[in-house]
């Protein structure tokens, strides 16, 4: 099921980075929903390299072209194909890497588990695959939005700089997807001090679902927060995920940590809107660990297929942050584990 | 697919903290294993209230009936259905917030997702639920031994003090199942500490699973480590999870967190052993986060479910941290992820 | 997923005939729906060995003990488990056919599979796997009854010898569970004639749902037939079914076989109550051609795990024709897919 | 789930007759096999229409083009995704059809379920969905001949006229792809008099799988038999299916449809080729019934969406049996169905 996400809401992608072409097929979409390309494209172009300034400059143009389940731009009920095509991709940067595993990098790990390997640009482990889920998660956007559901996320810290304090106010319309915040400019000159030193910084993206209503998820293992998790966790790169209080959580006490009601509500979120696996209602809250790009130009010790140690260096044009863009992909996969479990609450309201 | 877990190895569990029984179904367990009941029943012991002088003193005697696909100890390709009965419930307990919301509790979101509870001890949101993890957990990990994989689990931080260093030599026999460190008896008396005012107190997991072998998880959404996340974040009162560096990635530089090769292997484990979603073979590194028990005995505003204002103090004998017991069923839920995608690898071995 | 039928109404079953228990999980149905045990009763009788006079002279005394998911009668949402124990299993009966395949059993194909067999009654391959079918079905079945959907089964035929002309008046109350018939007394001294020979005879099952809703099923590999054809040639012994006109529209024309519409509806129902994989709304129909039961007291020629040649004489009280008792659970499995379907439907609905 | 079918080996496919384009993803499909470009392209063609002078006039040119999971000609394990571009489809034909019910088609359901439908040639219920059928059966029957395993279908009868006898010998080269027998002529005249008669007939189609193993399909709901059903009661027009004596066996006695051992094997093979669920090693048998092509040009009663009651004439260039080209999809949906079975029992295999 590896090419696969979903219950009831599903999207299954395919595609290398420098194969002909990219995509997906979302099914079990339900018709009869006006489907608004514009949000898609715009959703695609904030994932796209070149999309900011503190990004890569390899810039690529990427239009999706649907292919099944649109009639007179009203979703049908049939499955919804798309496919984006490869293009401005410079395969031979790759050449002398061919045999070389690029630290980080899935490169060792697919050629232990395949035995064979599209070692252009990363192939199907390559950051590219997450356009096929920009798109589904616009898609589901839009299926949430007709609840009133909303789904934002942004970066609240890179490489050790953290947001102090911010009001959650989306979209963030500057260089980093980021809340406005005192260290922001201190944040941006980390990213591009690291780009100019050949290095990159990882970072914290922060996500939220509002206008949530209770009851999402289930109680034991498709507990809402586990299928967030697993959603979330698939992108590359991400290392951690937390949820409300998350971590620190774990130096609180009980008495500090329970939400208290009162008959306005919740007096507090530290569950971040999960409690036993269900939705409250309150915004769900989650922050994501992203690690440094991997692709870095400084000199790296490895090994290539015959074990043999060798140094490289890595070409090539190259983010020196992925946490920037991952933001909507984030956005995406909290979209599409939504949808998902939306529908599936659906199921029991009849 | 609420009750059930897995691809190939696949558990589906069943019952309430007060009804007459709970347990589960493993579907998908290898034919002609000799089942050794005696670790199954360590497992479950450890799991078990009253397990630890620094947890309830509730004390259950789980014995778990085997009802199918044994035969002479050996398994037989059938599914492996067990069952424990429920003993020692004091549901009377339970009866004056019969119609209230305990604070941290699924009783809110339960009564919104269904409109009926089984309010005696949690129902289906009990931690008893866990027990059933536990069983299939262990039969995971005979699975898993066989291919030279151990898994374990144990206590490295509670109420905010940590564990500063320590060597991982498991099984940790200690009141905390925590790796030996100079902390420990200040991380007992703080969990004494909050036992002693009515309190509780939270705490972080780390998770190891050591003898793996490369190329267990897939590229894309069936990653090695989203997978993972799901099976633990699935366990209630888990608030996020990291992999191998987790959040300190977020601040680190790519040339400091990328684990560079030498013919020997990998450098460094930043990765906790997943690269890509799939497994390089090193151990595989997680720190879970646990919340403080939600039930404790201290006053606490809530609402009932006519939407009224209440103070609500929690009767019963409770843990006062679930992390400390929660460190079984973290590996169980390990061993059962890892035993799926093994014989998902094996599908493609042959 | 051997063991696991169904998207969101889902059904897990264990247990071997020789066993401790068998049972199941009830996964996916709905919370507040008041359980008719009754009824439950009346359809695990009704499979039960011993329930008609044209049966096994084996008498099996299943009562089944629910363990969870039912608080004060009504659901609650959990998952409901089920067990029952097995008693007057004479195990001594296959005590010399331990190491020998019986002709149209799974015995070698289990052997093949998995190298080792409870080989006491058939163990998991056993008839009696399908009283946990018939419990889930009765549950089903008050799921559809809330929509005004009632499913039927009963003999049409035994033997060769086939109802001519039937009034479809369920239920069927008569050693058969055949509709009233010409050929009823036939049918009858057909199946004892087979008892009284040591032979045993196959027989054709209809199955119907009335007060059907149009628009379960999917139109592409989630057909409502398909759907229905794994539900019910999952039944051991069933080697054929077919829907409406079935193998007769192999060798009819399109203008014969299309079902025309007025103002009034459909003209006829050749189509079996389903167009394009998607329900009508008409009654849905089905025929089920059921083997004659393999177990014969006559001589038959076999190996054994050697691969020696034998002769076995099968031991043991055995139904002559297994199709009468198999009708009601041809209604449960029909009933367990229309529950899934219509909770699938349920999902975007709303 | 609707668009998706399989466990470990998956296909998903997407498009309607008059889109922009129809395909699939192929996934889970092993590393490192080299893909027959020439063969995929066989399969195909004997699905479009105009590859035999029995069927539509309408001449299709299906190119599949593959974007992903292939590289230098082998499968990299990676999703492989194909399209195939629609052309020469004269949407214009159906539109004064838009509002009305073709009967036998799935216009009606279509309609009821999704409120919605693309009404040009039947949209996603058109037979040309199939193509990403016959695409992804190729790819299964490559995986399967590796292991010596075949995959033939036939037709055996048309219109009510049957093969009385026949070797089993093909391929079948043939307008009818029926294996050589005395009826060959009848049965071609029967389908161009049905033609000439603006009418159609149905189909009986024949498969056989050989050179195969023992030990596919799992013993409960996943029986070899009852996936089987599940693929090919998915295609459109097929309304019933057979394994082995079929519903011959609801006819005949024990002492005669068992199939009897001796040294050499088995004596004969009514049970088709599975036993219990699980395959034996003998030849897999299946004899599947196809409908009447519902398009004719022949005047029927109908009616519109407004419920109105219309007469119907439909134009267009139809097949006059639809049995003759759905045979090699029947020949893929078990190809596929067997190929997801050998890779679930290869997990068991390590």
């Amino acid at each position: 099921m590896s090419s696969t996400f979903g219950r009831l809401f599903r999207i299954t992608t395919f595609g290398e980075s420098h194969g002909p072409a990219l995509g997906g097929i979302v099914d079990g979409f339900p018709a009869g929903i006006r489907i608004d390309m514009d949000m898609i494209s715009r959703d695609m172009a904030r994932r796209r390299p070149g999309s900011t300034s503190l990004g890569t400059k390899r810039s690529e143009n990427d239009i999706p072209e649907i292919l099944s389940g649109v009639f007179n731009c009203v979703s049908t009920g049939a499955p919804i194909a798309f496919i984006v095509r490869n293009s401005n991709q410079i395969s031979s940067h790759y050449d002398d890497i061919a045999h070389t595993f690029r630290p980080g990098h899935a490169d060792y790990t697919f050629w232990k588990k395949y035995g064979i390997r599209d070692y252009r640009g990363g192939g199907r482990s390559s950051g590219r695959e997450t356009l096929s889920r920009c798109f589904a998660g616009a898609l589901a956007k839009q299926l949430l939005s007709q609840k009133g559901i909303s789904v934002n996320a942004g970066v609240i810290a890179v490489g050790g700089v953290k947001a102090s304090s911010y009001i959650w106010d989306p979209p963030f319309e500057n260089e980093l997807y980021a809340p406005d915040c005192p260290e922001l400019p201190e944040m941006i000159s980390r990213v591009e001090g690291a780009r100019a030193s050949g290095d990159s910084v990882g970072g914290i993206i922060e996500c939220r679902a509002r206008g949530m209503i209770a009851g999402l998820g289930d109680p034991v293992f498709d507990k809402a927060d586990a299928i967030l998790s697993m959603a979330i966790m698939s992108i590359g790169g991400v290392k951690g995920i937390e949820f409300g209080s998350g971590f620190a959580a774990a130096s609180s006490l009980g008495s500090e940590n329970n939400d208290q009601m009162t008959e306005k509500g919740f007096s507090s979120n530290n569950a971040g809107g999960i409690l036993g696996g269900i939705t409250t209602g309150e915004d769900l809250m989650m922050k994501i660990a992203v690690k440094p790009t991997p692709s870095i130009s400084r000199a790296q010790q490895t090994i290539d297929e015959n074990g043999n140690g060798k140094e490289i260096v890595i070409k090539g044009r190259h983010d020196p942050c992925i946490a920037i863009r991952a933001s909507v992909v984030v956005e995406a996969m909290t979209a599409i584990a939504l949808a998902d479990m939306l529908l599936c609450k659906e199921a029991y309201s009849g």
